[in-house]
């Protein structure tokens, strides 16, 4: 394995293959006749990505067949982008670049990691274990308070629980989660599943080996749990600021459901993409924090998409250390190297400038707003798959766009980037220093 | 003089309040009676802003008086800023942060600079010597072929001068210069004093003192002219291809016409704020490019507005670096110093931040679009001027939130930001490195 930077796309990019052409199969189409190749192209690559964006309704236009091949493509996705995005770091450890240093971060912040095996049974065995609690009690509460018969109850429990740990967003229900907005013994544990695997494999197996010694943590799981907590806290009380009245959402709701609907969508569009409420009805101002949070995402090396919860922690430390004349960002009383702060510099800007030129195409060849289109480029480019209901109406063109942001999104804008440039002739040299004003 | 970054706000607020004064007193008003607080203090930031948002009509509101108030105050707000950005180097040179590596940059980009006199002195003549070429031609204009008489020639080709060598986008047209949208020998001086005093005041030295030896240009002009030339570029193609067939735009033109006002608009973004198209009739896609251009701006150390082409460039530069797996961000064969890079992402992120910040509140407060608030933020920020139409249906708190924008956005994130945190302690010790894995 000379260059895993390229060997993880072609991966991808296979099994999105793959997932197509079984997809075409009549089999899969609940009407007569095989999907059209666009369709079947669109939902394979939005469920490898764990996305969760879909053109067509999951549980009336696939079989039992198709939505057993959109479980299973999201299933491998999901495990696929954890080990990858861990196993780089130890694999790539001798080249140059980016790499290079995401590497040396990786063994730096996980001293313990140990080999490649160990990262596969561990991740297996987190994920076996939690879709096993999940997938239990929502077939249990979906056996004994909605009567389904235990198959039925079994069959929307696993998908469900299997979506939530890789925040696929794929839902067998048309109106994913709204008809069980009351149900708190529904969302509460798909909420949980989707916080614990949006962390990220690197800080799950710090919570697993030492839960409740925080000062012992490594940097990146001291910033990642914390900018969770502070995430979900402010996401939950701007969702209630903002939707408390709109008769569409919170507005005629219990409290204690407001609470719990409020949480649910502040989990959801880190990177999760459930909805128990309807997103297109959501107020301007939702949908700009929401903006915010999709952009973010969750913790690197797992599910979650965006450009995650270290990258935007430190882009704010740098400014805050500027400001203050400081010479390092520090946190949690450790200076950051001025080599990752360009890193995370570089995924921002990469990220902003995929996102800006596909939501000037969408806006150019389609009749939509900037909100909604804003909304659909930003869900697509951070694996959301929240979508104020516009995926579905796109032009083949802009299926296509949407296509290109989920995968490059999900494989990565620097690793993508990096891949591009590896082999680039590197300058023994440097030149000489002079810089112009800024600002 | 102990603290001068906190001198140019203070200067900035007292040159304002006392344009509030004057545009207050009845003889300013057209109708009977004074002008009302807000319109009067909107009216006064926007002109010392050099911004050119209004909220009520420039011509007909307000008297010869109201609008000689408002040209004497962005002349001075014009003056005023490029003196201020230039000297604020000089003397600020013995302090910490920020401050002082600004100094330290424009001391070593303009070595010979001389001292505070002179750069007095010879902005002065510039603004002289362009303004009246400029009022020159569009008085002559306006007397021989629109048959004004003299006295009335001589008044709109003064203020449409001084309003562009400032960059302040107020004209005495209430269709801006629309009516004008034919005639290049109106168009054109005013597109070229934009061109020029958007470079800023140390690039404008340079080019009078050799004009015609890039190689010797400091970095700073160097990148400063080619960005402009590219945006310049990109703005005009951008333009024709995306309102060619725009019935309320290009659409009924003929193709010099079109080429005209297309490259019109594609330098008024860049911080000027004239319009000879109807900016609410522009396409979504056109608005994009005008978010981009008029958040970029102009020069740095001028009356232009925005993040500056220098930051902008040295932006990308540090990405471009970054995939290539190259060590520092290489311009002209000159490397730029860590420190910058990191100030130029310290204006960004904050730039940002503020915009958000500032679209959020408009968005819940107000009925208007994402697409149009984002416009009217965007250029309130970067004190371009331009609107969509919605600046005069803002509510008082809307009209607030504006008027902060432009004040930010003029005196600078940065020398704000500084300002608030100087005298905070420095830490004379460094943390411990850690850093966390990113992207
Ligand atoms: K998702
Ligand atoms: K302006």
């Amino acid at each position: 394995m000379q260059n895993p930077t390229r060997l993880i796309p072609v991966l991808f990019l296979a099994t999105i293959a793959l997932g197509t052409l079984l997809l075409l199969l009549p089999i899969a189409r609940a009407e007569e006749g095989g999907a059209p190749f666009m369709t079947a192209l669109f939902t394979a690559t939005s469920a490898v990505a764990v996305t969760g964006l879909i053109v067509v309704d999951t549980p009336t236009y696939w079989t039992g067949f198709g939505q057993g091949v959109i479980l299973f493509l999201f299933q491998i996705g999901g495990f696929g982008i954890m080990t990858a995005a861990t196993l780089l770091g130890l694999v790539a450890g001798r080249t140059f670049g980016l790499k290079d240093r995401m590497a040396t971060q990786i063994e730096r912040s996980r001293l313990d990691i140990g080999d490649a095996k160990s990262v596969l049974k561990l991740v297996l065995a987190i994920t076996l274990v939690v879709e096993a609690i999940v997938t239990a009690i929502l077939t249990l509460r979906l056996r004994l308070a909605y009567d389904y018969d235990w198959g039925s109850a079994l069959w929307n429990g696993l998908f469900q629980a299997v979506s939530a740990f890789n925040n696929a967003g794929f839902s067998t229900y048309s109106d994913s989660l709204m008809g069980f907005q009351s149900d708190a013994i529904i969302l509460a544990p798909i909420m949980i599943a989707v916080i614990i695997t949006a962390l990220g494999f690197p800080v799950m197996q710090e919570l697993r080996e030492r839960p409740f010694e925080f000062e012992r943590w490594t940097l990146h799981s001291k910033i990642t749990v914390t900018g969770t907590v502070v995430l979900l806290l402010a996401g939950w009380l701007g969702m209630m600021a903002a939707e408390w009245t709109n008769p569409e959402t919170l507005g005629p709701m219990q409290l204690g459901e407001k609470a719990l609907n409020a949480a649910f969508h502040s989990v959801m569009p880190r990177t999760a993409g459930f909805n128990s409420l309807d997103v297109g009805s959501f107020r301007d101002e939702t949908l700009m924090g929401n903006y915010l949070l999709m952009f973010i995402g969750g913790g690197s090396a797992g599910t979650a998409g965006g450009i995650k919860i270290t990258t935007f922690v430190l882009i704010l430390a740098i400014v805050v250390s500027e400001v203050r004349g400081q010479r390092d960002a520090v946190l949690f009383g450790r200076r950051v190297h001025q080599d990752v702060e360009r890193q995370a510099l570089s995924v921002v800007v990469l990220a902003l400038l995929l996102i800006a030129v596909a939501t000037s195409i969408l806006l150019a060849i389609t009749p939509h707003s900037l909100r909604d289109i804003l909304f659909e480029t930003v869900s697509a480019f951070s694996t959301v798959g929240l979508s104020t209901g516009i995926t579905g109406e796109l032009p083949v063109l802009g299926q296509l766009v949407i296509i290109v942001l989920m995968f490059v999104g999900r494989v990565g804008t620097i690793t993508v980037a990096t891949a591009l440039a590896l082999g680039a002739a590197r300058r023994p040299y440097r030149y000489p220093e002079e810089n112009p004003i800024v600002g």
